[in-house]
């Protein structure tokens, strides 16, 4: 079945999806280049710590140190962005998210307990300093609030800034699809932070003579959509996102940390209720619908990762190394 | 990096390995039609419970019935044949493989305990009088026995009697790689049963104008290697399997129960042992060979699903329903 | 908090909750007796295909052959009874438990595809014979047959006629606990099939001296409730059963398979629907009431173990294998 | 069976095991006091990231924000120090643990990829100010550092400082217990910071009238060993701290994020290899031992709970609320 694109294309086709971006690039010296950032994915655009998304994940390759999975897992939901950089930049980013979110919710940590912090990355140390850990709290706080007014953005930049992908330069890349049952309508959209593979392994396109030789990476891959699912299904959508990463080229390598999370819009859980029980809608696992759900999870994220080589362009790194523009 | 193939292209290119089928084909009457089988894989040639293989596997889509992941998830050990049939003989098999395996192993259920048989299945229903119960228990025991002698089939054979693929005849197919490193050589089988997708989904051929409305299927996907792998490894190389299988077509439809298993032969664990400690030796996850084994993972899954197709014949079953042979 | 008691005690306090019983006790020969059986769970007395219910599963210890919890996993329901019986009869009860429900559903396997069968289990070789395989799939139909009528029975009956349970005769127990918040009123019952641990871990008496030389063994926890929870939810009830375990006495020994399954009743979910989205309610995780149930699931936990052994009377086994009534 | 206490009955009777502390203590103005700390846990004294442990880990209940966890599933291996600290300061700490680490390795970032940092935590917020944020990066460091130096400690202080357990004040408690079979010698050790459970809950002594309005909180659980476990083995070790657990009343409510985290010090994997294959030992599962070691882990995290409990004072924190010490 054919499946028409969003309007943008883009993760932020999911109505009140939000993503803003911070990108570092500097020549420090001869030797060192920071080459990296930030990158926020706000699932709308109200209190994420009050208003809670449902949410689910699957770890791909859990060679990586996304945070927050944990308790995805065992409550279902997410209150907080959605945070990526790079593999060094974890502990700073959360520094800078709960500052944020400290800052917008007095609650936390006095009357309501403790947030769960849900944190990315890949490793851009290829082509970043990253011992020289440039990315701070601050620019944290300052991808959340580009996200406000921000259109969408794709290639290097954010988390994406220095990433390599199937041996060229990769990045943000982001896609959307609309699916339709009866007389209800639905999107669901990716955002991918690409940092895997060799140009050995591109299926776009025969292999190149000159390989760089890149070491594993990571992708982070990250779903959103207004449909209702419970975070049981959206574990299962999170899961499919291997089919479409394995379509580029990419068998999962040993050193790629391959981690998605998928969150619904459709439902806004309140952090604070004094009622017993909750009301949820889902989409019926044996409908049809589930099927192209399925099928779209496989094509937003296979076109994610072409759009992020597309949307990047050559790139000079730390001790000079250069990643080009992926010919495709 | 281009892997050569096995000998034979076979899971059984692995030492020791061996399969056995057992095929039921019959009209019974106007609707109803037996059209389906039981596949046994053997991870070597002596008893199974006495000298146990190091396993893992991979839920990839859980709407399957496959029995004994459970214990493989706990112990890491396989201690029976792999077998595999339709999805409402998965009782029946069981008592013809406990027949067995009882009357080789007097032991079991005396002094040593209980054992654990590993079952898979797909719903062969599309062309198959399911509810027949058409798979007795000595089927199975005759498939393993089988196994001793028979050389590797493909196509509408055993568990792949009644299955369908990708809109067409599918079945039973297996595939191998060769992987060395320094002077190590390993062998890396698969044997898959095919019962997913549709014609649409296809993606070694343009859409056809008719597709026969098959439901959602179900595969299983064996790995087989000869590398001496521990549980949490033969686990990793089972999730590969689903970029293999996304690489054909599939987006791991709802009704599909995508189930892989891996085991080496690497080492045999006795059942019975007074000592201690056991002795294990495993490839390092960080050579570069790793990444080698998982390209040869999802290689071997893409080539026996094709495999299954190309040596499958178009066969007619129940209510008059024909599944075509593929054009591969 | 002081949790009250349901009616009876016992899981058949939750509304429609049936169970019933098939016990074979039978000295053989000198070396041989039968010495086990089989029990069954119905959460609802309608057509349990048709109108599924959503469940959660723990394994505390895979050690075990429980069949039919990689589907309750992935799609958070249960269509079969739940059925209980010895280690080497899981094919059997799986074939009568799939004779009776084909007979009750004429669409599986024709229209309506395949059907997951819960099948867990314990294993009596202690006391039992089990290489005789006395259990066949006709007792399975009988037991769902009898849970119709029966009144809740326990100790050496059912799946519990052979078990044995720290040191002394175990068997089957249940128990119920009452919650309650503002309007709501909630049952929480278990039944267990007791199977594990030595006297000399006993937490309820002191160690005798003449500590009986059994295995491992493994236990079976059912957890039913009216309250409506999500399938994520009732696996961490599920998981709490370890609790109550624990303070029996157990430390989940090596070939000890502890496995639980909890089910609600709150929600019967159709096979059959055009609907594209199911409504359902659950009981928000931060209610107070949650901490209840998982008090509740302990609770019922620990008194059902113990009641197994209340209730159960001495029994004398294979090779005049002698199990002694507990002294509690 | 009654196992042995080590010399110390502390987790640093496992050799070359070391524990280090910070503690933070100081009313800061009416409403606010800093009462919380940082403590590190290192397997070994020499280099953790060049020669790596195996380990495993169990999340009992997931409402926590542990970092690191994925990676030791796919990998299984540790590669830090484990560090423990409160909610809101596990960014810091991941910041002051990675400085450490690189400053100690300088292939990290640059040609030897990244780190995975295990950093724990429990809510301390009952007590201590947790929005003002007062640990910093250098008081992680401070902790590893007085690893080396540091004997034994309990009780509030570390990353126990605020803690709060079974409605008294805990902290950090810690405990061992020899194990041996044949000539083989073993030491199992635990250390817990206990931050869960009400005064109701308490099975150690009957409910008092006053109960402190305490919130759910969590329990982290580190075992060491110097007996050879694989990762699959570990992650066994883990699950059973729930038992322990469980028989100090805890009935693992849904705020408390129980977190158990096991690692061998048996064999130590160098990073920088050129090795195809590594070869490692493991306790066989079926040896009686392994109920030993299951029968171990009961009762060091039982044990550890108490003495975090018998060994922390009278606390006074924040908003002039005071927790008492436990009457045991």
């Amino acid at each position: 079945m054919t499946l028409s694109k969003g309007i943008k294309n883009c993760i932020t086709d999911v109505p009140d999806v939000h993503v803003g971006h911070v990108t570092l690039y500097e020549h420090v010296n001869e030797k060192d280049t920071i080459c990296t950032g930030v990158t926020a994915i706000l699932p709308h655009s109200e209190n994420l710590f009050r208003k809670k998304v449902v949410a689910g994940n699957a770890v791909i390759n859990g060679f990586g140190k996304t945070t927050g999975l944990m308790q995805i897992d065992e409550l279902g939901v997410l209150e907080s962005p959605i945070m990526l950089t790079n593999t060094l930049s974890v502990g700073a980013v959360m520094q800078g998210t709960l500052a944020y979110m400290l800052n917008e919710t007095a609650e936390i940590g006095d009357t309501a307990g403790t947030i769960n912090l849900v944190v990315g990355e890949c490793n851009d140390g290829y082509l970043n300093s990253i011992r020289l850990q440039a990315v701070k709290p601050e620019h944290a706080i300052t991808a959340i609030q580009n996200a406000a007014t921000e259109s969408s953005l794709e290639g290097a930049v954010g988390a994406g800034t220095g990433m390599q992908c199937l041996g060229y330069k990769g990045g943000v890349g982001t896609s959307s699809r609309l699916i339709s049952a009866e007389n209800k309508k639905y999107t669901l959209g990716a955002l991918v932070v690409s940092n895997f593979g060799t140009r050995e392994q591109a299926l776009f396109t025969a292999n190149t003579i000159e390989n760089p030789d890149t070491p594993d990476g990571s992708i982070m891959m990250v779903l959103a959509t207004d449909a209702p699912f419970s975070d049981r299904q959206l574990k299962r959508l999170a899961k499919r996102c291997a089919v479409g990463l394995g379509r580029t080229g990419s068998t999962i390598d040993n050193g790629s940390g391959d981690i998605a999370i998928a969150f619904s819009t459709a439902a806004k859980i309140n952090h604070h209720s004094n009622q017993v029980t909750e009301s949820m809608t889902m989409i019926r696992d044996d409908h049809p619908i589930m099927n192209q759900f399925f099928q779209a999870v496989a094509e937003v994220i296979e076109e994610a990762i072409y759009r992020s080589l597309q949307q990047a362009e050559t790139t000079v790194g730390r001790r000079g190394r250069k990643l080009e523009k992926a010919p495709i």
